[in-house]
Protein backbone atom coordinates (compact mmCIF):
# COMPACT_ATOMS: atom_id res chain seq x y z
CA UNK A 1 0.00 0.00 0.00
CA UNK A 2 1.28 3.58 -0.81
CA UNK A 3 2.30 5.64 1.74
CA UNK A 4 1.68 9.39 1.77
CA UNK A 5 3.05 12.09 3.73
CA UNK A 6 1.16 15.94 3.93
CA UNK A 7 2.27 18.52 5.45
CA UNK A 8 -0.89 20.62 7.25
CA UNK A 9 -2.01 24.19 8.50
CA UNK A 10 -4.77 24.07 10.96
CA UNK A 11 -6.25 27.47 12.91
CA UNK A 12 -6.53 25.60 16.35
CA UNK A 13 -9.15 27.83 17.93
CA UNK A 14 -12.20 25.28 17.11
CA UNK A 15 -10.54 22.08 17.53
CA UNK A 16 -9.99 19.92 21.09
CA UNK A 17 -5.90 19.17 19.72
CA UNK A 18 -4.91 17.25 17.19
CA UNK A 19 -5.15 13.92 18.04
CA UNK A 20 -8.57 12.16 18.66
CA UNK A 21 -10.11 11.48 21.95
CA UNK A 22 -13.33 10.48 22.86
CA UNK A 23 -15.02 14.10 23.23
CA UNK A 24 -14.45 17.20 21.37
CA UNK A 25 -13.52 17.97 17.72
CA UNK A 26 -9.81 17.28 16.55
CA UNK A 27 -7.86 17.68 13.47
CA UNK A 28 -7.14 13.83 13.40
CA UNK A 29 -11.09 13.00 13.46
CA UNK A 30 -11.77 15.65 10.41
CA UNK A 31 -9.17 14.68 7.84
CA UNK A 32 -10.06 10.81 9.14
CA UNK A 33 -13.44 11.21 8.30
CA UNK A 34 -12.43 13.30 4.80
CA UNK A 35 -10.28 10.15 3.86
CA UNK A 36 -13.20 7.77 5.01
CA UNK A 37 -15.08 9.27 2.29
CA UNK A 38 -12.76 9.80 -0.42
CA UNK A 39 -11.76 5.73 0.17
CA UNK A 40 -15.05 4.02 -0.49
CA UNK A 41 -16.22 4.30 3.00
CA UNK A 42 -13.13 2.50 4.44
CA UNK A 43 -11.74 4.20 7.03
CA UNK A 44 -7.76 4.98 7.40
CA UNK A 45 -5.81 6.24 10.49
CA UNK A 46 -3.40 9.17 10.27
CA UNK A 47 0.02 9.37 11.97
CA UNK A 48 1.24 13.13 13.32
CA UNK A 49 4.29 14.40 13.87
CA UNK A 50 3.05 14.82 17.22
CA UNK A 51 -0.14 15.98 19.18
CA UNK A 52 -0.77 19.88 20.04
CA UNK A 53 -3.44 21.17 22.57
CA UNK A 54 -6.19 22.82 21.96
CA UNK A 55 -6.28 26.31 20.80
CA UNK A 56 -2.83 25.15 19.33
CA UNK A 57 -2.11 25.97 15.89
CA UNK A 58 -0.40 24.46 12.86
CA UNK A 59 1.61 25.75 9.81
CA UNK A 60 3.39 23.08 9.09
CA UNK A 61 2.29 19.68 10.91
CA UNK A 62 3.30 16.61 9.21
CA UNK A 63 0.96 13.49 8.85
CA UNK A 64 1.13 9.97 6.97
CA UNK A 65 -1.19 7.55 5.89
CA UNK A 66 -1.39 4.50 3.88
CA UNK A 67 -4.13 4.44 1.19
CA UNK A 68 -5.50 1.13 -0.74
CA UNK A 69 -4.16 2.19 -3.76
CA UNK A 70 -1.49 5.03 -5.67
CA UNK A 71 -2.99 7.90 -6.26
CA UNK A 72 -2.12 11.45 -8.07
CA UNK A 73 -0.29 13.34 -5.30
CA UNK A 74 -2.28 16.76 -6.71
CA UNK A 75 -5.29 15.66 -6.95
CA UNK A 76 -5.24 13.77 -3.71
CA UNK A 77 -4.14 17.16 -1.55
CA UNK A 78 -6.75 18.87 -3.89
CA UNK A 79 -9.63 16.48 -2.82
CA UNK A 80 -8.24 16.13 1.04
CA UNK A 81 -8.11 20.27 1.11
CA UNK A 82 -10.99 20.86 -0.63
CA UNK A 83 -12.95 18.34 1.66
CA UNK A 84 -12.18 18.83 4.68
CA UNK A 85 -12.98 21.60 6.87
CA UNK A 86 -12.14 25.40 6.03
CA UNK A 87 -9.96 25.53 9.41
CA UNK A 88 -7.74 22.87 8.24
CA UNK A 89 -5.97 23.07 4.87
CA UNK A 90 -3.62 20.53 3.41
CA UNK A 91 -0.68 22.10 1.59
CA UNK A 92 1.34 19.42 0.35
CA UNK A 93 1.30 15.41 -0.61
CA UNK A 94 4.43 13.35 -1.26
CA UNK A 95 4.30 9.46 -1.64
CA UNK A 96 7.36 8.14 0.69
CA UNK A 97 8.59 4.61 1.15
CA UNK A 98 7.06 2.32 3.89
CA UNK A 99 9.62 2.95 6.50
CA UNK A 100 8.82 6.94 6.80
CA UNK A 101 6.79 7.51 10.40
CA UNK A 102 5.96 10.62 11.19
CA UNK A 103 6.40 10.38 14.64
CA UNK A 104 9.66 7.76 14.58
CA UNK A 105 11.69 9.55 12.49
CA UNK A 106 11.45 13.97 13.46
CA UNK A 107 14.82 15.21 13.67
CA UNK A 108 13.73 18.65 14.15
CA UNK A 109 11.05 20.58 15.05
CA UNK A 110 10.13 24.47 15.27
CA UNK A 111 7.52 26.59 16.98
CA UNK A 112 6.15 30.26 17.18
CA UNK A 113 4.92 31.79 19.91
CA UNK A 114 2.86 35.19 19.34
CA UNK A 115 2.33 38.00 21.99
CA UNK A 116 -0.21 40.78 21.79
CA UNK A 117 1.67 43.45 23.66
CA UNK A 118 -0.77 46.31 22.40
CA UNK A 119 -2.69 48.47 25.17
CA UNK A 120 -5.70 47.32 23.59
CA UNK A 121 -6.50 43.79 22.65
CA UNK A 122 -6.75 43.26 19.43
CA UNK A 123 -10.13 41.92 18.29
CA UNK A 124 -8.00 39.96 15.76
CA UNK A 125 -5.46 38.67 17.29
CA UNK A 126 -7.43 37.14 20.28
CA UNK A 127 -7.38 33.13 19.01
CA UNK A 128 -4.27 34.00 17.68
CA UNK A 129 -1.43 35.83 19.82
CA UNK A 130 -1.40 35.35 23.84
CA UNK A 131 -2.70 39.03 25.11
CA UNK A 132 0.29 40.07 27.28
CA UNK A 133 0.15 43.86 28.11
CA UNK A 134 2.58 44.29 30.96
CA UNK A 135 5.74 46.11 30.25
CA UNK A 136 8.64 43.47 29.16
CA UNK A 137 12.36 44.38 29.02
CA UNK A 138 13.18 42.62 26.19
CA UNK A 139 16.93 42.92 26.64
CA UNK A 140 16.53 41.05 30.11
CA UNK A 141 14.54 38.14 27.85
CA UNK A 142 17.23 38.01 25.08
CA UNK A 143 20.19 37.56 28.75
CA UNK A 144 18.03 34.46 29.11
CA UNK A 145 17.31 33.04 25.53
CA UNK A 146 21.34 31.18 25.28
CA UNK A 147 20.51 29.67 28.70
CA UNK A 148 17.84 27.17 27.04
CA UNK A 149 20.27 26.23 24.29
CA UNK A 150 22.21 22.73 24.06
CA UNK A 151 21.05 19.54 25.38
CA UNK A 152 19.27 19.47 28.75
CA UNK A 153 16.96 17.90 31.12
CA UNK A 154 13.72 20.17 30.78
CA UNK A 155 11.78 18.26 33.49
CA UNK A 156 11.63 21.64 35.55
CA UNK A 157 9.95 22.63 31.79
CA UNK A 158 7.63 19.69 31.38
CA UNK A 159 3.85 20.07 32.34
CA UNK A 160 2.24 17.22 35.32
CA UNK A 161 1.18 14.85 32.29
CA UNK A 162 4.33 14.54 30.95
CA UNK A 163 5.24 10.70 30.94
CA UNK A 164 7.77 10.34 28.56
CA UNK A 165 10.88 7.97 29.47
CA UNK A 166 13.22 10.82 28.90
CA UNK A 167 12.95 14.13 29.47
CA UNK A 168 16.43 15.41 27.62
CA UNK A 169 15.73 17.42 24.66
CA UNK A 170 18.63 19.18 22.79
CA UNK A 171 17.37 23.20 21.71
CA UNK A 172 18.95 24.53 18.74
CA UNK A 173 17.79 27.82 18.48
CA UNK A 174 15.81 30.21 21.13
CA UNK A 175 15.36 34.04 19.87
CA UNK A 176 12.53 36.84 20.15
CA UNK A 177 12.23 39.27 18.12
CA UNK A 178 9.86 42.55 18.34
CA UNK A 179 7.98 41.98 14.92
CA UNK A 180 5.94 45.78 15.45
CA UNK A 181 4.92 48.17 18.09
CA UNK A 182 2.58 45.47 19.30
CA UNK A 183 3.73 41.91 18.94
CA UNK A 184 6.79 39.68 20.06
CA UNK A 185 7.46 36.60 18.51
CA UNK A 186 9.52 33.76 20.01
CA UNK A 187 11.24 31.04 17.99
CA UNK A 188 12.27 27.55 18.90
CA UNK A 189 13.92 24.95 17.33
CA UNK A 190 14.95 21.55 18.19
CA UNK A 191 14.94 18.00 18.29
CA UNK A 192 11.90 17.11 20.20
CA UNK A 193 9.42 19.05 22.90
CA UNK A 194 8.21 17.82 25.85
CA UNK A 195 4.21 18.13 26.76
CA UNK A 196 3.78 21.89 27.23
CA UNK A 197 7.54 22.58 27.34
CA UNK A 198 7.32 25.46 24.46
CA UNK A 199 3.98 27.24 26.54
CA UNK A 200 6.16 26.93 30.18
CA UNK A 201 9.56 28.34 28.63
CA UNK A 202 7.36 31.36 27.44
CA UNK A 203 5.76 31.83 30.81
CA UNK A 204 8.98 31.65 32.18
CA UNK A 205 10.63 34.16 30.08
CA UNK A 206 7.66 36.89 30.34
CA UNK A 207 8.07 36.20 34.06
CA UNK A 208 11.90 37.12 33.35
CA UNK A 209 11.07 40.01 31.01
CA UNK A 210 8.83 41.63 34.02
CA UNK A 211 11.59 41.37 36.31
CA UNK A 212 9.64 38.64 38.64
CA UNK A 213 12.35 35.84 37.45
CA UNK A 214 16.18 36.99 37.51
CA UNK A 215 17.18 36.68 33.57
CA UNK A 216 20.53 34.65 35.22
CA UNK A 217 17.67 31.85 36.22
CA UNK A 218 17.33 29.45 33.65
CA UNK A 219 20.51 27.52 34.55
CA UNK A 220 19.39 26.74 38.38
CA UNK A 221 15.82 25.77 37.07
CA UNK A 222 16.75 23.78 34.88
CA UNK A 223 19.10 21.85 37.56
CA UNK A 224 16.55 21.70 40.02
CA UNK A 225 14.32 19.36 37.45
CA UNK A 226 11.15 20.96 39.46
CA UNK A 227 8.61 22.27 37.92
CA UNK A 228 7.10 24.39 40.28
CA UNK A 229 10.71 26.50 39.42
CA UNK A 230 9.79 27.48 36.15
CA UNK A 231 7.07 30.14 35.53
CA UNK A 232 3.12 29.68 34.44
CA UNK A 233 2.27 27.91 31.11
CA UNK A 234 1.60 30.69 28.51
CA UNK A 235 -1.89 30.45 26.90
CA UNK A 236 -2.38 28.10 23.69
CA UNK A 237 -3.72 30.36 21.63
CA UNK A 238 -0.34 32.23 20.99
CA UNK A 239 1.38 29.14 19.73
CA UNK A 240 2.11 27.58 16.51
CA UNK A 241 3.94 24.41 15.53
CA UNK A 242 5.99 25.79 12.08
CA UNK A 243 7.87 23.21 10.60
CA UNK A 244 8.81 19.47 11.39
CA UNK A 245 12.10 18.03 9.51
CA UNK A 246 13.18 14.39 9.41
CA UNK A 247 15.97 11.92 8.63
CA UNK A 248 17.11 12.41 5.27
CA UNK A 249 16.77 8.48 4.43
CA UNK A 250 13.74 7.99 6.27
CA UNK A 251 12.31 10.08 3.23
CA UNK A 252 13.05 8.56 0.49
CA UNK A 253 10.52 10.16 -1.89
CA UNK A 254 8.77 8.33 -4.31
CA UNK A 255 7.95 10.08 -7.33
CA UNK A 256 4.56 11.27 -8.46
CA UNK A 257 3.19 7.92 -10.36
CA UNK B 1 -24.77 65.94 28.76
CA UNK B 2 -21.42 65.13 27.42
CA UNK B 3 -20.86 63.94 24.52
CA UNK B 4 -18.50 61.36 23.46
CA UNK B 5 -16.33 60.05 20.15
CA UNK B 6 -14.94 56.89 20.13
CA UNK B 7 -12.72 54.86 17.50
CA UNK B 8 -13.47 51.37 17.77
CA UNK B 9 -12.45 48.00 16.26
CA UNK B 10 -14.17 44.75 15.56
CA UNK B 11 -14.04 41.61 14.03
CA UNK B 12 -17.17 41.28 12.11
CA UNK B 13 -17.45 37.30 11.98
CA UNK B 14 -19.73 36.66 14.51
CA UNK B 15 -21.65 39.89 14.27
CA UNK B 16 -24.44 40.48 12.19
CA UNK B 17 -23.28 43.71 10.96
CA UNK B 18 -22.87 46.98 12.93
CA UNK B 19 -26.58 48.50 13.15
CA UNK B 20 -28.78 47.16 15.79
CA UNK B 21 -32.14 45.05 14.63
CA UNK B 22 -34.23 42.68 15.36
CA UNK B 23 -32.17 39.34 14.29
CA UNK B 24 -28.54 38.30 15.47
CA UNK B 25 -25.79 40.09 17.63
CA UNK B 26 -24.96 43.38 16.30
CA UNK B 27 -22.09 45.27 17.25
CA UNK B 28 -24.47 48.15 17.86
CA UNK B 29 -26.28 46.21 20.53
CA UNK B 30 -23.19 44.72 22.37
CA UNK B 31 -22.09 48.39 22.86
CA UNK B 32 -24.90 49.46 24.22
CA UNK B 33 -24.79 46.90 26.33
CA UNK B 34 -22.04 47.45 28.11
CA UNK B 35 -22.91 51.39 28.21
CA UNK B 36 -26.23 50.31 30.31
CA UNK B 37 -24.19 48.68 32.84
CA UNK B 38 -21.35 51.15 33.13
CA UNK B 39 -24.26 54.31 33.35
CA UNK B 40 -26.17 51.96 35.96
CA UNK B 41 -28.77 50.35 34.07
CA UNK B 42 -29.54 53.11 31.96
CA UNK B 43 -29.47 53.27 28.22
CA UNK B 44 -27.30 55.13 25.73
CA UNK B 45 -27.77 55.02 22.33
CA UNK B 46 -24.55 55.17 19.94
CA UNK B 47 -24.31 56.37 16.60
CA UNK B 48 -21.66 55.16 14.12
CA UNK B 49 -20.10 56.81 11.30
CA UNK B 50 -22.72 54.15 9.28
CA UNK B 51 -23.19 50.93 8.79
CA UNK B 52 -20.92 47.81 8.20
CA UNK B 53 -22.69 44.48 7.11
CA UNK B 54 -22.46 40.92 8.11
CA UNK B 55 -18.99 39.66 8.42
CA UNK B 56 -17.27 43.16 7.45
CA UNK B 57 -14.68 43.94 9.86
CA UNK B 58 -13.66 47.93 10.98
CA UNK B 59 -10.21 48.61 12.63
CA UNK B 60 -11.00 52.21 13.10
CA UNK B 61 -15.21 52.61 13.02
CA UNK B 62 -16.70 55.72 14.93
CA UNK B 63 -19.37 56.52 17.56
CA UNK B 64 -20.54 59.00 19.29
CA UNK B 65 -22.97 58.92 22.56
CA UNK B 66 -24.17 61.00 25.39
CA UNK B 67 -23.24 60.12 28.88
CA UNK B 68 -25.11 61.62 31.93
CA UNK B 69 -22.09 62.67 33.42
CA UNK B 70 -18.33 63.47 32.56
CA UNK B 71 -16.11 60.92 33.09
CA UNK B 72 -12.37 60.26 32.72
CA UNK B 73 -11.42 59.65 28.94
CA UNK B 74 -8.86 57.02 29.73
CA UNK B 75 -10.91 55.18 32.42
CA UNK B 76 -14.25 55.35 30.22
CA UNK B 77 -12.44 54.01 27.53
CA UNK B 78 -10.69 51.10 29.68
CA UNK B 79 -14.19 50.33 31.19
CA UNK B 80 -16.21 49.83 27.94
CA UNK B 81 -13.33 48.04 26.40
CA UNK B 82 -12.55 45.49 28.99
CA UNK B 83 -16.58 44.72 29.57
CA UNK B 84 -17.09 44.65 25.74
CA UNK B 85 -17.39 41.19 24.12
CA UNK B 86 -13.31 40.24 23.24
CA UNK B 87 -14.35 40.84 19.32
CA UNK B 88 -14.83 44.67 20.32
CA UNK B 89 -12.02 46.69 20.64
CA UNK B 90 -12.34 50.31 22.39
CA UNK B 91 -9.41 51.90 20.93
CA UNK B 92 -9.66 55.64 22.12
CA UNK B 93 -12.37 58.00 23.70
CA UNK B 94 -12.45 61.60 23.45
CA UNK B 95 -15.37 64.26 24.88
CA UNK B 96 -16.55 66.30 21.77
CA UNK B 97 -19.18 69.44 21.33
CA UNK B 98 -22.36 68.81 21.55
CA UNK B 99 -22.66 69.37 17.70
CA UNK B 100 -20.54 66.22 16.34
CA UNK B 101 -22.48 63.67 14.75
CA UNK B 102 -20.57 60.30 14.05
CA UNK B 103 -22.79 60.22 11.06
CA UNK B 104 -23.42 63.43 9.75
CA UNK B 105 -20.14 65.23 10.00
CA UNK B 106 -17.79 62.64 7.74
CA UNK B 107 -16.03 63.90 5.30
CA UNK B 108 -13.84 60.81 4.54
CA UNK B 109 -14.05 57.33 4.67
CA UNK B 110 -11.22 54.57 3.64
CA UNK B 111 -11.53 51.03 3.33
CA UNK B 112 -9.18 48.51 2.63
CA UNK B 113 -10.23 44.51 1.19
CA UNK B 114 -7.89 41.82 1.44
CA UNK B 115 -7.80 38.82 -0.67
CA UNK B 116 -6.45 35.40 -0.08
CA UNK B 117 -4.89 34.41 -3.97
CA UNK B 118 -3.04 31.44 -2.28
CA UNK B 119 -3.27 27.86 -4.03
CA UNK B 120 -4.75 26.61 -1.12
CA UNK B 121 -7.25 28.35 1.38
CA UNK B 122 -5.08 29.92 4.40
CA UNK B 123 -7.15 28.98 7.53
CA UNK B 124 -5.69 31.83 9.00
CA UNK B 125 -7.55 34.28 6.50
CA UNK B 126 -11.07 32.16 6.15
CA UNK B 127 -12.60 34.87 8.00
CA UNK B 128 -10.07 37.81 7.46
CA UNK B 129 -9.74 37.69 3.55
CA UNK B 130 -12.06 36.77 0.42
CA UNK B 131 -10.38 33.46 -1.11
CA UNK B 132 -10.05 34.48 -4.58
CA UNK B 133 -7.17 31.48 -6.24
CA UNK B 134 -7.99 32.18 -9.76
CA UNK B 135 -4.87 33.31 -11.84
CA UNK B 136 -4.88 38.13 -11.83
CA UNK B 137 -3.34 40.33 -14.18
CA UNK B 138 -2.73 43.04 -11.33
CA UNK B 139 -1.68 45.42 -14.51
CA UNK B 140 -5.32 44.70 -15.95
CA UNK B 141 -6.61 46.18 -12.94
CA UNK B 142 -4.02 49.14 -12.46
CA UNK B 143 -5.14 50.17 -15.42
CA UNK B 144 -8.84 50.26 -14.38
CA UNK B 145 -8.58 52.05 -10.99
CA UNK B 146 -8.35 55.60 -12.28
CA UNK B 147 -11.33 55.54 -13.59
CA UNK B 148 -13.00 55.21 -10.04
CA UNK B 149 -11.49 58.44 -9.42
CA UNK B 150 -13.27 61.21 -8.91
CA UNK B 151 -17.14 62.49 -8.57
CA UNK B 152 -19.37 60.36 -10.55
CA UNK B 153 -22.92 58.86 -9.75
CA UNK B 154 -22.23 55.07 -8.35
CA UNK B 155 -25.63 53.71 -9.10
CA UNK B 156 -23.85 50.99 -10.79
CA UNK B 157 -21.72 50.03 -8.30
CA UNK B 158 -25.11 50.81 -5.49
CA UNK B 159 -27.03 47.15 -4.12
CA UNK B 160 -30.55 46.72 -4.93
CA UNK B 161 -31.57 47.72 -1.54
CA UNK B 162 -29.92 51.20 -2.25
CA UNK B 163 -32.17 53.90 -1.11
CA UNK B 164 -30.65 57.13 -0.61
CA UNK B 165 -31.36 60.02 -2.89
CA UNK B 166 -28.24 60.71 -4.08
CA UNK B 167 -25.99 58.29 -5.22
CA UNK B 168 -23.06 60.50 -6.43
CA UNK B 169 -19.81 60.38 -4.62
CA UNK B 170 -16.21 61.53 -5.08
CA UNK B 171 -13.74 59.05 -5.02
CA UNK B 172 -10.13 60.18 -3.62
CA UNK B 173 -7.55 57.52 -3.75
CA UNK B 174 -8.48 53.75 -5.06
CA UNK B 175 -5.63 51.15 -5.42
CA UNK B 176 -4.15 47.76 -5.21
CA UNK B 177 -0.94 46.34 -3.75
CA UNK B 178 0.58 42.65 -3.75
CA UNK B 179 1.39 42.42 -0.11
CA UNK B 180 2.82 38.86 -0.01
CA UNK B 181 2.69 36.70 -2.51
CA UNK B 182 -0.88 35.46 -2.26
CA UNK B 183 -2.52 38.45 -0.93
CA UNK B 184 -3.62 41.38 -2.54
CA UNK B 185 -5.45 44.12 -1.04
CA UNK B 186 -7.38 46.99 -2.44
CA UNK B 187 -7.79 50.52 -0.80
CA UNK B 188 -10.20 52.91 -1.53
CA UNK B 189 -10.57 56.44 0.22
CA UNK B 190 -13.83 58.51 -0.49
CA UNK B 191 -16.05 61.80 0.75
CA UNK B 192 -18.99 58.48 1.21
CA UNK B 193 -19.47 55.06 -0.36
CA UNK B 194 -22.93 53.57 -1.58
CA UNK B 195 -24.71 50.49 0.08
CA UNK B 196 -22.05 47.60 -0.63
CA UNK B 197 -20.66 49.78 -2.94
CA UNK B 198 -17.01 48.82 -2.05
CA UNK B 199 -17.74 45.22 -2.45
CA UNK B 200 -19.16 45.87 -6.09
CA UNK B 201 -16.30 47.99 -7.30
CA UNK B 202 -14.19 44.66 -5.75
CA UNK B 203 -16.01 42.54 -7.36
CA UNK B 204 -15.51 43.86 -10.76
CA UNK B 205 -11.77 44.85 -10.40
CA UNK B 206 -11.58 41.22 -10.06
CA UNK B 207 -13.59 40.62 -13.21
CA UNK B 208 -11.08 42.62 -14.91
CA UNK B 209 -8.19 41.30 -13.41
CA UNK B 210 -9.36 38.00 -14.88
CA UNK B 211 -10.16 39.25 -18.24
CA UNK B 212 -13.73 38.80 -18.26
CA UNK B 213 -14.49 42.10 -17.99
CA UNK B 214 -12.12 44.92 -20.16
CA UNK B 215 -9.68 47.10 -18.30
CA UNK B 216 -11.32 50.05 -19.79
CA UNK B 217 -14.65 49.29 -19.11
CA UNK B 218 -15.32 51.59 -15.90
CA UNK B 219 -16.63 54.68 -17.38
CA UNK B 220 -19.38 52.84 -19.38
CA UNK B 221 -20.41 50.99 -16.58
CA UNK B 222 -20.67 54.49 -14.63
CA UNK B 223 -22.32 56.07 -17.16
CA UNK B 224 -24.84 53.20 -17.76
CA UNK B 225 -26.41 53.67 -14.06
CA UNK B 226 -27.54 49.65 -13.94
CA UNK B 227 -26.02 47.96 -11.31
CA UNK B 228 -26.17 44.79 -13.98
CA UNK B 229 -23.24 46.37 -15.25
CA UNK B 230 -21.19 45.92 -13.03
CA UNK B 231 -19.17 42.62 -11.51
CA UNK B 232 -20.81 40.31 -8.82
CA UNK B 233 -20.62 41.60 -5.15
CA UNK B 234 -16.76 40.45 -3.34
CA UNK B 235 -17.66 38.59 0.13
CA UNK B 236 -17.98 40.73 3.18
CA UNK B 237 -14.64 38.92 4.88
CA UNK B 238 -12.17 40.53 2.98
CA UNK B 239 -13.30 44.11 3.72
CA UNK B 240 -12.58 46.32 6.47
CA UNK B 241 -13.12 50.19 7.46
CA UNK B 242 -10.12 51.34 8.24
CA UNK B 243 -10.80 54.69 9.16
CA UNK B 244 -13.25 57.91 9.23
CA UNK B 245 -12.40 61.33 9.10
CA UNK B 246 -14.45 64.32 10.09
CA UNK B 247 -15.02 68.29 9.19
CA UNK B 248 -12.43 70.16 11.69
CA UNK B 249 -14.89 72.11 13.02
CA UNK B 250 -17.43 69.13 13.94
CA UNK B 251 -15.06 67.69 16.54
CA UNK B 252 -14.15 70.85 18.61
CA UNK B 253 -12.76 68.16 21.28
CA UNK B 254 -12.99 69.29 24.86
CA UNK B 255 -10.06 68.36 26.88
CA UNK B 256 -10.14 65.86 29.19
CA UNK B 257 -11.08 67.28 32.34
Amino acid sequence: MPRYKAIIAYDGTNFNGFQSQINGRTVQDELEKTLYKLNNNQSITIFGSGRTDAGVHALGQVIHFDYLKARDVEKLRFALDTQSPADISVKKIEEVSNNFHARYHVIEKTYQFKIDTGKTRDPFRRFYASYFPHSIDLAKIEKALPDLLGEHDFTSFCAAGCSVDSKIRTIYEASVSQTSEDEIIFTFRGNGFLYKMVRIIVGTLLKIGQGKIKETAIPEIIAGKNRRLAGPTAHPEGLYLVQVIYEENSMKTIQNR
